[in-house]
């Protein structure tokens, strides 16, 4: 058996733990030289293949590979960029095909979510049709959770965790100024369809009466009324009210509450600002003081309190793609199977990936409390072993220090395309 | 000597450290029983005063004391309660004493800001016009770090880390995303008239064209066009831009960029919201796909990322606090002084409460570059160590597990008060 090459490529939003992934994927293939050659990286994600921008990890040292599992966002750069149907633009599959071939790559790692799985399952099946052999190999990564049949999705348990922990720590704050100060704190989550995010606040909450107080969930239909009087029970209960936020909120007709009417490329609506339309909500009908918060994009890079759980998982998916390919698997994508809520115990599943392309999970009716402004028990099972654990990045100078790569591009050997 | 009790309460705005600074006064009162009988703090800072809200802090163990050294936010309960002129108010003054005289309370202690401080040294004055005897003794407390006189304030150590961390790990987010989504990433700091926290964003920047790549103090009024073409610059030379914007940002006008024309309880504008404007200049004039992040309270209750300086600090200002008064000093604040920048050594030092009452400490001239948009070396000087090293509270089941007060109330003695 000839060593192939291997093409990996980071996709969609970044994480705190994508890297822990690539990490994962690099090490198991340095550990099979007799079957990977060299790994390359895609500059910029799929976008480095189809304009032959490559990337040698082999230039990278064992060190700097390893430090990746510390290392938030994406270290080869990523990208929003969603591939046509085959039929569409058969042209960029085709490129992409020249490319994998003018460099020997016979193993496509894609590491993306729902979106990206399905690309990689196209790649396969026009592989198969123009009679180049490549195995192509998905790793989950999304911080929604919204990857149908994993049990949770890298990325996903330490924007859980930064939310919980900041939910905990702003909620102490508003506690101990309400009585001259903010009644009302309104935190935004991301999310988008999904409501995982916002719902992970409520592991905040380790007492009655602690905070969060309200969850909104994109699952569930703002219905203003109920919410506002559940904000001035909660403020003349006990003088004031933690509210967490989905960004993916909806009105009863189905409009987003913080549409800023602009789409990504993937055609998704561009959100954000969920948070000041609720608090002024809050100011119109019942007149408290508020003040809000948006993480945004903190949330997700918060690699300085990530969940110890998730970079774990998050790097044995990578190597988990390695060797299903070496076990001669194709068009697959290995998951988290749950075995046990408390202790928590979990295995390496997979699951063919026209399963999981273009599925969205959302959060179902069982995780939801019946007013629909906060979750079950049930809820709290699922999610409370998946922030687990503290994985701290080393120091210096009082900032953390994140890997940095050398990023050598390997020398091109296909003429330019498109432009 | 008979010992006397004493009273401790905390103001304004609350910070990741300012029961560090609450463990300091109660553990050094401890241990001079001949002089200080019962530490009492105020529910609700002075309110607890004036109400007769006394917690009695001799009910708490040695174990939940100490944990306060790494617990958030205000664990007695602050106020934004800025006490009258003598002339204009007696009453409350007199009440005061009421309430210390009938708790032999001997000594104040008040963890605050400016305006704390200057009701502290009123008290004293007062105290003393009145024939009752009361030491008063200033705690410093703000994450602005606008205190005249100490080298810096407990509170903001700890905020400018959490700035500082969070602008390199969302710097990594945007650049790794750059090529096909968000351009323009804008991070909205506390700091209200002073920019040390946006500045702190500065210790981020690791290496020519890191982020952060352009930061908007207070100090300077804003001037559109030089920020937009620096903007510009910046995304065509690397691809995007990271913003660090302060609340208190104005316009050339005087005007605050964020005004929402409301007005806190000592008369200050109440700001926010100064992110989405500046991402509305960049949107309307560059046209570039931008995000924002609000921390808001995020940013002051961040202790599982607190500075260990700022929390060695804090508590070493709350013993100080204590051991001055029991050296006969009277209306007196402990400081930080600083001996050298690198290695960073410190000593604590001390000010008439009169010289600091009501005086704000901006960024001097020396501290921003020439062109308004970002800071010197001589201000890193300054900022870096006071960001230095980690001091990770405990966790359980994945979050930081904070201290909880019995928070026993002493019986009252006096007649109730106002209303």
């Amino acid at each position: 058996m000839h060593a192939r090459n291997a093409f990996y490529a980071q996709s969609g939003g970044v994480t705190a733990v994508i890297n822990a992934s690539a990490a994962g994927v690099i090490e198991a293939a340095r550990e099979h030289p007799e079957a990977i050659g060299t790994v390359y990286a895609g500059a910029n994600g799929i976008l480095g293949a189809l304009h032959e921008e490559l990337i040698d990890t082999a230039r990278e040292s064992a060190e700097t590979i390893a430090a990746l599992r510390y290392t938030p966002a994406g270290a080869f750069g990523s990208a929003r960029y969603k591939m046509k149907g085959l039929e569409e633009n058969r042209a960029e599959y085709e490129r992409l095909i020249e490319v994998f071939r003018a460099h020997n790559i016979g193993y496509f790692f894609y590491n993306g979510g729902g979106d990206s799985q399905d690309t990689a399952h196209k790649v396969s099946q026009l592989g198969e049709a123009m009679g180049y052999p490549i195995t192509c190999i998905g790793v989950p990564k999304t911080v929604d959770n919204d990857l149908p049949v994993t049990d949770t999705c890298p990325g996903f348990g330490s924007v859980a965790k930064y939310i919980a922990v900041s939910t905990r720590e702003a909620g102490l704050d508003v506690a101990s100024m309400a009585e001259t100060s903010t009644r009302v704190f309104i935190l935004e989550t991301m999310g988008r369809h999904a409501g995982w995010i916002a719902a992970a606040s409520a592991l905040a909450r380790d007492r009655d009466d602690a905070p969060p107080h309200v969850i909104l969930l994109p699952e569930v239909p703002l219905d203003e009324q109920r919410f506002l009087a559940r904000v001035q029970a909660c403020v003349e209960r006990i003088g004031y009210c933690v509210v967490v936020v989905s960004e993916g909120l909806r009105t009863a007709n189905g409009e987003f509450v913080a549409d800023q009417g602009t789409r990504d490329a993937f055609g998704h609506a561009q959100l954000g600002g969920v948070a000041p339309a609720v608090a002024s909500m809050v100011r119109d009908h019942l007149g408290y003081k508020y003040h809000y918060a948006i993480a945004d994009y903190l949330q997700r890079a918060a690699r300085h309190i990530a969940s110890a759980t998730d970079v774990e998982q998050a790097h044995a998916l990578g190597r988990a793609a390695v060797e299903l390919a070496l076990a001669g698997h194709n068009a697959v994508m290995p998951t988290v199977v749950r075995d046990a809520d408390s202790p928590y115990r979990w295995h390496v599943g997979q699951v063919p990936l026209e399963t999981v392309a273009n599925r969205e999970a959302k959060m179902p009716p069982e995780y939801i409390d019946a007013d629909g402004l906060f979750v079950t028990e049930a809820a709290l099972r699922y999610l409370r072993p998946l922030i687990a654990g503290e994985d701290y990045p080393p120091y210096r100078d009082g900032l953390p220090e994140y890997a940095r790569l050398r990023g050598e591009r390997v020398a091109r050997r296909c003429p330019p395309f498109g432009d």
